[in-house]
């Protein structure tokens, strides 16, 4: 059985923790069992194995949430990352394409393609199991997973099965494949409380079906003969979902309903009521709060009091002082903002934005602390238009400059000239600090070359 | 006429903008008539200009402030700053003794003495003026103002006139100054309402004398033979408030009375109240906030919606987020923080501190924006436990590594490890990155010595 995790967008609604570089997925703030703080990722995959799927996990997601999945799942699952943002259907194409040319599995074997965001229990990955056996028994070509509706939401997609009074609901029933008669869009209330009484189901965005099922639709629109091709010709898919271009039009479609826990924690108020603790990070909390949360990622103090209802987070991104029941407003302000993100997740650790100045017209410094995890490199590179200064303060590495290689411990500096090549790599864990001078500072001002260690 | 303005207090009551290094009175957030930022000093120094009180003006403060009250009132005031803290008797005497011995006024000359961070209208001016008229017609030994009460208050010292019918309130008589029968400290509120009734004022802590009159109090703890000695021995003097050593005790007392606009802005709760602005600094305001103030020092933006009645500050020190009728609880929590100032400002300057970190034991990093204005420098000096790592990010000046001086510049490094003598001075404004690393850091890792630049 092979899992699909599609990991995208952009992440707006949990600012300031989650920015352009850092979707909600990747906020390490749910507590586990034992105590430890994970994510949303790390939390849908450790659950996956637990439920003893016996599957094989690629995740579907774009460049920005490579490294991040990398540093938080490390090697033990599949990245198929999309060249260019489309939509849906045409990253699931890819991430098939992906399993049938490059991991060559069989036609007959079973894809369930799931969202990488869904906070739910044990019982969620049971339904997926009864629903890659619906696959294998031909009970249709594609199934699908009912959420059971707990209320007539205007807000998701509902999937309508066959009216037939014998299958009224029981808890036998719930337990099988039922056949799809027809699905809806974001119904009103009063249509929805409609297919509520008709027995429909909230589309969870979790689909089974056989490899050669998915390959006989994307070959309509892409004859490749191999995954490079595919990759490089990905901008031909349409863009759209994959419940417009796969589930509504398919012949045969069926539905296993599940009616545990399933919440979506897009929102700081949704996220905040799955949050083991009302303080994350370095939060004075004073004695008159009520139902509020702080989560801090600063290094500095957050002190709050008096406050009911709120949520606080804080990180090198920005501030929000937010009342929960207004958190759906977030995205539309700061969407505004056009900030860079100030602290990113790499394949070879992280870094943080500790200031970012233009002082004169053109005199731009940005200064970072960067993480080097052991045994992890920057590529070799030049820069064109910038200056940088390092200064480590933490650790053992190797800097090469213009070819010449020395070892670097804390208290040295690195002074790094425009257009001079140069690449870092840690030996233990090593930080420093970077100053970039130049004008403008763009990220893009970045040429990589080969180096061998 | 010669002012002294008492300038003490720690501040932790508006964290995180203030702090042990920056009290309340030297936050800019006051707007001025033409729309300019202000302190709370610059606005009783600018009042007392424009209410052309034709005075001298020394501030009496310690050395922690010294630095703010050069930055922000230039050299136009003299400053006494007590080689420790003590009180105000022994602060005042100091700042008097200032007068006599190095200013060489005469014994005949009024002294006003006042707070440098209360929140008035121009009519305190001319009250005061009226107290120094009062005193050089002899109407009392010490002449104090009488802050016409508005409500029983519990918290102010109350100055009770001689009883009197004949001194029943009218205009003609709150212009004249009252001979004073008692003190009375922070009363409950059935005496404050006794008070009221007997026509008490509240103490504004703002008296007048002839400089003999304190100097012949001085001379009783201490026969000292010029300002040295008396700054020498000011450990001699005993811990004691003006109020008690000098107000209390003294036989003749009169009261001039003013009744205008009168505020301590020492909480956010008082302080909100009087600014222009809702938004100071990067700040984001949602549509749906009610009488909510915030103020940014940060770089990153903060936003903030759907709150009624909360102050938001940010500083490079900490956040605050808290009701407005919940501020008075901030110094009991804030107190437990041992925190260093993240934000300073010297008399050469400013310096923000961008990251503290220890990362291994005895490995601590801390990194710091500093901005040197032209013309200052920094005081030539060695470092017995700590290396520097300066990145210059904006401006020109000179920096001296063990007795060579070479011209710096935007992109230049300078590398200084312990126990090498180094300074800088700034030519144009002058900023630059410091990385600084030792075990452990302190302040006091400091040797200073003579150049000449």
């Amino acid at each position: 059985m092979q899992l699909i995790f599609l990991s995208g967008g952009s992440g707006k609604r949990l600012w300031p923790l989650s920015n352009n570089a850092r979707s909600k997925q990747f906020l390490p703030l749910l507590e586990t069992a034992d105590g430890k703080m994970e994510s949303m990722v790390q939390r849908v995959v450790r659950q996956a194995r637990e439920a003893k799927l016996q599957a094989q996990i690629t995740f579907a997601t774009n460049a920005a949430q490579r490294d991040s999945i990398i540093n938080q799942l490390g090697s033990d699952v599949d990245i198929v990352a999309e060249p260019e943002r489309r939509d849906t259907f045409p990253a699931i194409a890819l991430a098939v394409s992906y399993l049938h040319f490059v991991k060559q599995c069989s036609d007959n074997e079973v894809v369930v393609v799931m969202p990488s965001d869904p906070y739910t229990e044990i019982g969620y990955f049971q339904t997926i199991a009864k629903m890659a056996h619906a696959v294998e028994n031909n009970a249709a070509d594609l199934v699908l997973m009912g959420i059971k509706p707990t209320y007539p939401s205007e807000k998701y997609g509902y999937v309508v099965p066959v009216r037939n009074d014998s299958l009224a609901f029981s808890v036998e029933r719930l337990e099988e494949a039922l056949p799809v008669s027809r699905f809806t869009e974001k119904p009103t209330t009063e249509v929805a409380k409609e297919l509520l009484r008709e027995g429909a189901f909230w589309n969870g965005g979790v689909f089974a079906f056989q490899l050669g099922y998915m390959m006989h639709i994307v070959r309509q629109y892409m004859q490749a003969s191999g995954f490079d091709e595919t990759y490089a010709r990905y901008g031909e898919f349409p863009k759209i979902s994959f419940d417009y271009e796969v589930a509504e039009k398919a012949k045969s479609v069926a539905v296993v309903p599940y009616s545990g826990k399933w919440k979506d924690l897009g929102t700081w108020n949704t996220l905040t009521e799955e949050l083991g603790k009302h303080a994350i990070g370095n939060v004075l909390m004073g004695d008159e709060n009520e139902n509020t949360h702080v989560i801090n990622e600063q290094e500095v103090p957050v002190f709050v009091n008096g406050l009911r209802d709120v949520v606080v987070a804080a990180s090198p991104d920005g501030i929000l002082v937010c009342a929960k029941d207004k958190s759906e407003t977030i995205k539309k302000y700061v969407d505004g903002l056009t900030l860079r993100p100030m602290y990113e997740e790499r394949r070879w650790g992280t870094y943080k934005v500790l200031s970012d100045v233009e002082y004169q017209p053109g005199e731009r410094a940005l200064t970072k602390t960067i993480t080097l995890q052991a045994g992890k490199n920057i590529s070799y590179q030049i820069h064109h238009r910038r200056d940088e200064v390092w200064t480590i303060i933490d650790g053992e590495g190797e800097f090469v400059l213009d070819g010449e290689r020395r070892k670097i411990q804390r208290g040295d500096v690195c002074i790094i000239r425009r257009e001079q090549y140069h690449a870092i790599r840690a030996i233990t864990n090593l930080t420093f600090v970077e100053v970039q001078l130049g004008n403008p500072l763009i990220e893009e001002d970045i040429e990589r070359f080969d180096y061998t260690w």
